[in-house]
């Protein structure tokens, strides 16, 4: 008789829909893999009367996704409420303390509670998966724990947030300002309503949490990640970094560096020749510099309920061949505690942007401070606004027109020595607006 | 006490060495992942004393891999001996009957026996694990049974070859000729003193055939693919490809079509804004077009000692996690044994290249051959060579001198109607040598 594999999903929202259907359509291909017969046992959803264009009047429901995941008629809980409190931990909680496989793409649960929920699963000998967490139909959690096995990796990077890729495209391809992008998608349903976990980088640190945790071996926590977001990056960024030869994305970066691992979220300023300055729009890519199997990159979509649900179904056929570990690979006892690293150590090569004020001597007064902190530049660039070509630059209002604006790059050099040289420009009264300072990153 | 999972390496070439050295730095690393001592417990190679830089003195010694291979003292059997008979196959065979798992990194093996030795490994239920036999660090693979689990693939394809993509590479930044930049590649180790292999399209065909088996559950073989070499691509195509748009790539493509699945291998012309256009050098990439995870693209090194002993570490981890099944994902007997396409069918569009004797009427004959075909035209571009600016085509002898060139590009059409044209274009006596005929590939 053909095993059977029992589900029970807790959430019915475009991904959960889109699993069961998936589920329908691949039941055939999968008893052929797996050798089993996977079958929908139970559901939990907030409206049981909602039209969702699925027929789940033969699946038995359940108005307490708690009381779901202790169901003894199921063997793994799907985990597709999202909230990374209140019902979506404890239902997952409860599940794996009834010793039920769980499986989630609920990634600010599990940068939050990972490390808990991996030593119980681990205790239980139940799985615990969450390949649809990041970059949706990237399997990249797989590819890592792959990789892993061979190779120690130095560096791992993505552009993770499809809503801050496309508004940094949008912004790149037609000089607009970020505001105005914002609210185009948002009217194309790319952006939330409220899209500050988006635009602020928090989404992406919950993701490279993950993605850090597995490959350097450490506790999950977005607690350690330096985080800043793309709002304050304008059409003349933008067109700077153009003109010096750069793009700007919303980059998550995990490091080994001396001090420590150093995990960052923000705008950064990449070469246009680097393998990830191509990807355009909601596409997603993570970027791997291993020991021994060199530098690889992996690109595809970060979102959207068929790629989230097809990465959900490769973990129930994990599950259903047994294929499964220590959810980060390592046993979670082993997991390092690593501490945040000091941003003011951190070293990096540097954007400035700065509007000047009009007048002799400023620009002395600024490289002299640059100069008294021992930083390096690469390059200077200032032009009054009126010698720029018309219409480029969409924002300079009359105000601004007084000023001279400076871009100057920055050979390598720590966030502590940029940071109190811009202090004292600030102090000397010759700029008008605080300066402009995006990170360069060097990728391959 | 901890389990030993105890290996048999047949071959101490590069790769050999490689993985005994991995071996060694990361048994502590692989001890925590698989809660096992992993260790070699004997060698075979040809010459027992040559000095290889690493000490086997406390390691088991056979002269005979097959030997070797049936030893009851090893519960993983490592073919890194080469060749698609032989001693290679032979020892492959021995290890599966005496119930060994096995792993190799030997493509043309696989390619050829695959099917035989799935079959072999599904009855005795042992691993056949090949990681490192495609696209080296890329743990392609292993991906693709990921995304296999939740989704149909409708296209893969890749650059696979990185001798191919050198040279196509070098001849695209400095418009060189053919065999002067397979020299240079010979000369930096990048290419074998006998080429044939890799440059006539043969070591891309045995990689496409382990990806389209898996991909298209299909029996494992690379006689039913097309291929073509890249001996016949000149500075001229280069030139007009760059003018066109594209560039030229040496690819393995392998499509589900109305008339079965196409497996070809060929020079192609992309789009410069593919996402795979980028791919320089020696790299090698794989893409898929699925059904649900959408369009996913993974770059990465294709070769060399480091990476494919990285990829041969994590079929080691995986056997001693239990993390095998049927090694084509399918189980052997499901296979299906796909009629080889007719090629004639094949619908593309086409990048042709003409030598036209410089006489009144010629291109109004090459016109209407075509239309004859109903071959429609999206371009033609004519011109005398004394009007292309000077030093940029470097391969015009006086001779051809007296040729007018035409560069057409077709409209989709199929193979036979391409060839009918040419053939009659060829008999009318109005081209002065057989045309150069590039398919062209639409990409995402």
């Amino acid at each position: 008789m053909t095993k059977k594999l029992r589900l029970g999903i807790a959430g019915l929202g475009t991904v959960g829909v889109g699993l069961v259907n998936l589920l329908d359509a691949r039941h055939e291909h999968l008893l052929r893999i797996t050798g089993k017969s996977i079958v929908i046992q139970a559901v939990s959803a907030r409206y049981k009367s909602k039209n969702r264009g699925i027929d789940i009047s033969s699946i038995k429901w359940f108005d307490d996704p708690i009381a779901l995941a202790r169901n003894d008629e199921i063997d793994i809980f799907i985990e597709l409420i999202g909230g990374d409190e209140g019902v979506a931990r404890d239902s997952i909680m409860a599940a794996l303390k009834s010793g039920k496989h769980v499986i989630t793409a609920n990634k600010a649960l599990i940068a939050k509670h990972g490390n808990e929920m991996a030593a119980l699963a681990e205790e239980r000998n139940v799985a615990l998966l969450f390949e649809a967490s990041v970059a949706g139909g990237i399997p990249i959690i797989n590819a890592l724990r792959e990789i892993l096995l061979g190779n120690s990796i130095n560096r791992i990077y993505g552009i993770l947030n499809g809503t801050c890729n496309y508004i940094l495209t949008k912004m790149q391809e037609e000089r607009l300002p970020f505001w105005e992008v914002l609210k185009q998608a948002q009217d194309f349903g790319y952006a939330e309503s409220d899209p500050t976990f988006d635009i602020g980088g928090h989404d992406t640190a919950h993701k490279l949490a993950i993605l850090s945790s597995l490959a350097f071996g450490t506790e999950v926590t977005s607690n350690k990640i330096h985080i800043e977001g793309i709002q304050s990056i304008t059409p003349e960024d933008i067109e700077a970094a153009d003109a010096l030869g750069y793009k700007i994305k919303l980059l998550g970066i995990a490091v080994k560096t001396k001090s420590g691992l150093e995990q960052r979220v923000h705008p950064t300023m990449i070469s246009k020749n680097s393998s990830i300055a191509e990807v355009s729009g909601v596409t997603n890519c993570v970027a791997i510099d291993s020991e021994f199997a060199g530098n690889l990159t992996f690109v595809g979509p970060g979102a959207g309920a068929d790629a989230t649900a097809s990465a959900v179904m490769s973990d129930i056929g994990n599950v259903a061949r047994g294929f499964f570990s220590a959810p980060f690979l390592m046993p979670s006892r082993s997991l390092i505690s690593d501490s945040k690293t000091k941003s003011s150590q951190h070293l990096s090569s540097y954007y400035v942007r700065l509007a000047i004020h009009d007048r002799p001597g400023a620009m002395a007064a600024i490289a002299t401070r640059m100069a008294e902190q021992n930083v390096s530049l690469e390059s200077i660039v200032q032009r009054r606004p009126q010698y720029q070509s018309p219409g480029k630059i969409s924002t300079i209002n009359s105000e601004e027109n007084s000023h001279a604006y400076a871009v100057l790059v920055t050979y390598e050099t720590s966030e502590k020595a940029m940071r109190d040289a811009m202090e004292a420009i600030e102090e000397d009264g010759v700029i008008a607006h605080p300066p402009q300072i995006i990170k360069i990153e060097h990728l391959h």
